[in-house]
This record gives C-alpha cells, sequence and structure tokens, in this order.
C-alpha cells in the first residue's frame, strides 16, 4: 500500500511532461480545427460535469473573446430528463469528460448530432462511448488518471481546448510554446505559509475574474473533495454582490489573479474582502499587486492561457491540507471517478 | 427602529398579493412576447448576477424545454473587460436585473443590441439604465423592495420569465392560474423542525435538478448572505461526481424535490447523501417521496412552474436561521443592493 495521497502527488507532478508533450503533437489538432472552421459555426455550447464543467468555463471565455463566437454552457438534463430537442444547426457542440462516459453526456451529445450540431468529444479515452457518437474528437493525451481527484486531466483538458480554439482561429500555439517548463516553475512556488494558515479552517471562499473564474471554480471544488472544507466560488462580481456579507476572519479567501483585465478587476474585490477582516491568499502572476497577506507567484503568461498554470499550486495546496488534516485524497470518502447519472 | 428581520419578513409575505398581481396583468406580457415570436430568435443568451442569475438558469430550463431553443448564460465580463463582440443576429438576449443599474450587464446589454440580439430588459424598476439601452422591456411589478436580502423581486422575476416565455409560445398562463393561493399555502408550511436543527449547523449544501437547479442555487446564495452559513449548490448530478464526499453528519443537506422528472431523478441523490450519515431536508411537492428525514411540503403545481412556489420556504428557512443564530437579515454585513463590478 502506498503512502496518503502518492497517486495524487505523481499525477500532479507530471504535469510539465503532459504539457510538453500536449504541444508537441499540437499539428493533430491541425485536422479538427480545419473541420471546425470550415463549418463556420455561429454559436457553441458546451457540455460537461465536475471538473469538466470548468474546463468548459474556461473554454467558453476562449470562444467568446479569440472566436467572438456567443457561447453557453449546457444543461445535459434539459435532453436527458425533459427531451428537449432544439435546432441545432450551426452549431458548435463541445462535449468535454475525461472518461467519456457519462451516460446523460452520451445521451446529450447524440442527440446535439442528431439536431444538426458539429459534435466535438474532448476526452482522455479517446474509445469511449462519447467518442463514438461525436462527429470529431480530440484526444487530451494526459495518460491514464488513477487518483481519485482530477488534476492533470484537469490542466490537460485547458491546454488542448486552448490549442483547439487558437487552431482554429489560425494560431501556431505561440502563447503556450514553453509552457511545460513554466509548468515546472509554477509547481515549484513555495505554499507552505498557505498550508499552516489554512489547516485548521473550515470554510474557504474562492473567487476571479474572466478567465480565471475557471481556476476559482477548479480550486473550490478540488478543496471540497480532497480536504472536505466548505469551499464555494464566485465570481468576483457576484461576490461583492451579497456573499462577500458571510466573510469573516474565519473565511479562508483565495484570490486568483493573473495579470491582465481579470487581474486588474479583481483589485477592489480582494480590498473589499480584506475589509471584512478576512485574510487573502492571492495565486496567479499578479498576486504581488494585491493587497493581499499570502501569495504564491505563478510564471506569467498571456492572460488567456493563465488558468493552465494558476491551478498547480491549488492542486498541490488541496493535497497538501488534505494530508495535513489527516485525510488521504486518494481515499476520498464516496467518490467514484465516472458518474452513471441519467 | 423596526425589528430585526421585519423588512425580509414583509416582502417574503407579500408575495401571494405579488404573484396575483403579475397573473392579472399577463396580457401586458402580450406585445413584447409577439415581437419576441416575430423575430424568430434561434438562440438565446441571458445575463445576470447575484440572485437574478438564477432566475436566468431557470429561465434558460423554460427556453431550452419549452421553446427548444438553445440557451447559454453570458458572461457579462467577455464584453466588459475582454471587448468580445461577437455576431448576435437571431439571438434572443434577456438581462435580468431587479435595479437594472448594473453597470457591467448595462455595458453588456448596449454591446448586445449594437451586436444584432433582440434585447429585452427584465426588471423591477422600468425607468432604469438597462430598461433605456435595451429594445423591449418586461417590468416584474413586484413593488419596492427595501430588505437587502432579494426575495419578491427573486420570485417575481421567475413568474414573470415564466408568463413570458409561455406566451411567445401562445400559452395563456394556465399553469400559474391559481400560484397566489398557492403560495399562501407554500409560505404556511411549518419550517420549525428544520430551524431546529440547523440553527447551529456552519455547512448546507443544497441541491437539486431540472427547473429546480435554480432554486438550490438562490436557496445557498440565500443561507450565506443572511445566515453566513458556507452554503453552496450542487445539481444532484454533479453533487455525486465529487462533492459528496465532503457531506459528513455535519453537513446540513437540503434537497429541492418537485414532483416530475427532477424531482424523480433526486431520489438517488438523495439516498446517496443519506448514506454518507447526513440528514436530508426535502423542500417540494415529492418530499413525502424522498428517504429524508426532514421535510417541508410545497403545494404540487406543473414542474415548470415549481420553482416559483420551492423557494418560498427557504426564504422564511433563512430568514429563521438568521434570527435565531442572533443575525439580523435586514442589516447583513457589507451587502449593497446594486453591485458595481466593471
Amino acid at each position: 500500500m502506498s503512502a496518503a495521497g502518492a497517486r495524487m502527488a505523481e499525477e500532479v507532478a507530471e504535469q510539465p511532461a503532459v504539457f510538453d508533450s500536449i504541444v508537441a503533437r499540437r499539428g493533430d489538432m491541425a485536422a479538427v480545427a480545419a473541420l471546425v472552421s470550415a463549418r463556420r459555426p455561429r454559436f457553441a455550447l458546451l457540455a460537461a460535469r465536475g471538473s469538466s464543467d470548468h474546463a468548459a468555463l474556461y473554454a467558453k471565455y476562449l470562444i467568446e473573446v479569440l472566436l467572438q463566437l456567443p457561447a453557453g454552457l449546457v444543461s445535459p438534463s434539459t435532453t436527458s430528463l425533459y427531451g428537449a430537442r432544439p435546432d441545432l444547426t450551426d452549431v458548435l457542440y463541445l462535449s468535454v469528460s475525461q472518461s467519456g462516459g457519462s451516460p446523460d453526456l452520451v445521451a446529450a451529445t447524440e442527440a446535439a448530432r442528431a439536431q444538426g450540431a458539429l459534435t466535438v468529444a474532448v476526452t482522455n479515452t479517446p474509445a469511449s462511448p462519447l467518442n463514438d457518437v461525436a462527429e470529431l474528437s480530440v484526444d487530451i493525451k494526459a495518460g491514464e488518471e488513477l487518483a481519485v481527484a482530477a488534476t492533470k486531466t484537469y490542466s490537460a483538458t485547458l491546454l488542448s481546448l486552448y490549442l483547439l480554439v487558437d487552431a482554429v482561429r489560425g494560431g501556431k500555439g505561440e502563447a503556450v510554446a514553453g509552457i511545460g517548463e513554466l509548468a515546472a516553475r509554477a509547481l515549484a512556488a513555495p505554499i507552505d505559509d498557505a498550508v499552516e494558515r489554512y489547516r485548521n479552517i473550515d470554510r474557504v471562499v474562492t473567487t476571479g475574474r474572466g478567465y480565471s473564474s475557471a481556476t476559482a471554480a477548479e480550486a473550490a471544488l478540488k478543496l471540497a473533495e480532497t480536504s472536505y472544507l466548505g469551499a464555494r466560488a464566485y465570481s468576483g462580481a457576484d461576490l461583492l454582490h451579497g456573499p462577500v456579507a458571510a466573510i469573516d476572519a474565519d473565511t479562508g479567501v483565495v484570490a486568483v489573479t493573473s495579470r491582465g483585465h481579470g487581474g486588474t478587476a479583481m483589485r477592489d474585490v480582494v480590498a473589499a474582502v480584506r475589509e471584512r477582516g478576512a485574510d487573502v491568499l492571492a495565486v496567479g502572476s499578479a498576486s504581488a499587486d494585491m493587497p493581499a497577506k499570502l501569495r504564491i507567484e505563478v510564471p506569467e503568461t498571456a492572460e488567456e492561457v493563465a488558468p493552465i498554470l494558476e491551478v498547480l499550486p491549488l492542486q498541490r495546496l488541496a493535497l497538501a491540507l488534505s494530508l495535513a488534516r489527516g485525510g488521504d485524497p486518494d481515499q476520498p470518502r464516496g467518490l467514484s471517478k465516472v458518474t452513471r447519472t441519467l
């Protein structure tokens, strides 16, 4: 029997190498990207659950900003529970799932294809049921993931989605050319002060804006499922709209702040949270600019690829907190890797 | 100075009368509905923040299932922070805001109209900046809301959105004909056992599926902002995908379960949560069918209008818990009624 958290630790550490191999095989994306471009979609819909839903949120920003297409996250249950069958002509429908095995996602994707959408399965399992029903497939090539908590498959999904969107607009992946080395640096950032501060805390709020909203959502899920913290994510804008009232000195606030428009817009949010007496842990390449008490530095990149790096120290934080609190993230209570919801 | 929570209590109690007056003036919606139908939108986008975002989530289900149009929730920041200007021809763009004053929503709506969308402002403030920039307006007619926590404006927004969608499909509002009287019954349901059980709890998870996902999201926000509980919402499907690991005997689980497809799909979720040792409070017209420990009954309706009633006892629960914990929901820490995020 291996040490507590050994699987998760191993897969977290693999990410620089996984990124290098995805970037090296960027050309594999060209055929799918060309087919997507040729269909000239007018709208994008994204279907996913769990961590993949946060990857889909990231892709939504990419599609809206870089491809200038309106995009929405799908509720698979409108198809699976209520039998909705909208006309999806001109729609690019991306189904994102590590396993490609969730029955409701498979059913929703099959229905979308029948309704005229161009369907693309983005999975880590090229022979999955989801790949079978989708017209096109993108393999995220993260290697098998054994730990229950998704780490390398999450970041590999982000990187693959970025490369796909970038290829559709005719890019050559310049913004992620050195992402493997930057990831190694992001993983080397000290997190001890943050672990010490949060090991006895029960409530965490994570927050970010723009592209980094996805990181905030994923960090909250990771903390909740590995460390059993009551963690929830808010966009920085929504946080000031109400939930800031629930923040006090006993709340750990993780602010994801990378250089760019999203990070700049977070400065007021961090200041408002500090006024409530809460510490703030700022994570990202703009953390030095924030009125935060604790910081985890992440190497700077183009803003649209920052989420690929921001999440790395947060995965380490979730792992370390789980261990510090006496848990084992490889043996979480009641978690299984594929959901069977209908 | 009035008693703690008096404003919120008063506005919660007004809802049956507000519903009656909205239904009585259903005809006011006809002109907007006719214009929407005439434009034959192919896609719907919804923009909102805070509680209104949950009303938008409800509308997303209505639009997908009843109008058979794909629909997505907008991230206003792709417009306001990143300057995205997608082609929105054939798009119905609904902007939902009690005050109609959030600058980023106003900017996003103005940009959407310039990009070709049919824009509709759904507000409680007909002379607001949002109404000024949108092509069409729906007045939710809830009367002035003085309490900081949104209650009657939330439910009035749901009812108005239902009537709008129903009118677009040529309906006559049959499913909500008697909603005022049913609301009075929903507000009379005993909640004392739930208050007693949750008054000393710090962590709450709310969950629902389908239409009721919106109720779960709104209940979590209401509990977080009035009672400072660490409350977060999961779709029943996502809950089983990971966060169920964080549920234990110290977690209060509120399952929103109304009769219909969503409620039926929740039975397994409630059973899985019970297995983890957590009590479940089932709220809705299907609560009697759930393996829950505590129940709050809500009168049965057509499933698509159940969220208008489900939220009522949950508003009362948030208010009562706030008072039981020594708070005053009318004076929450650091909450203001209009957000000024850009």
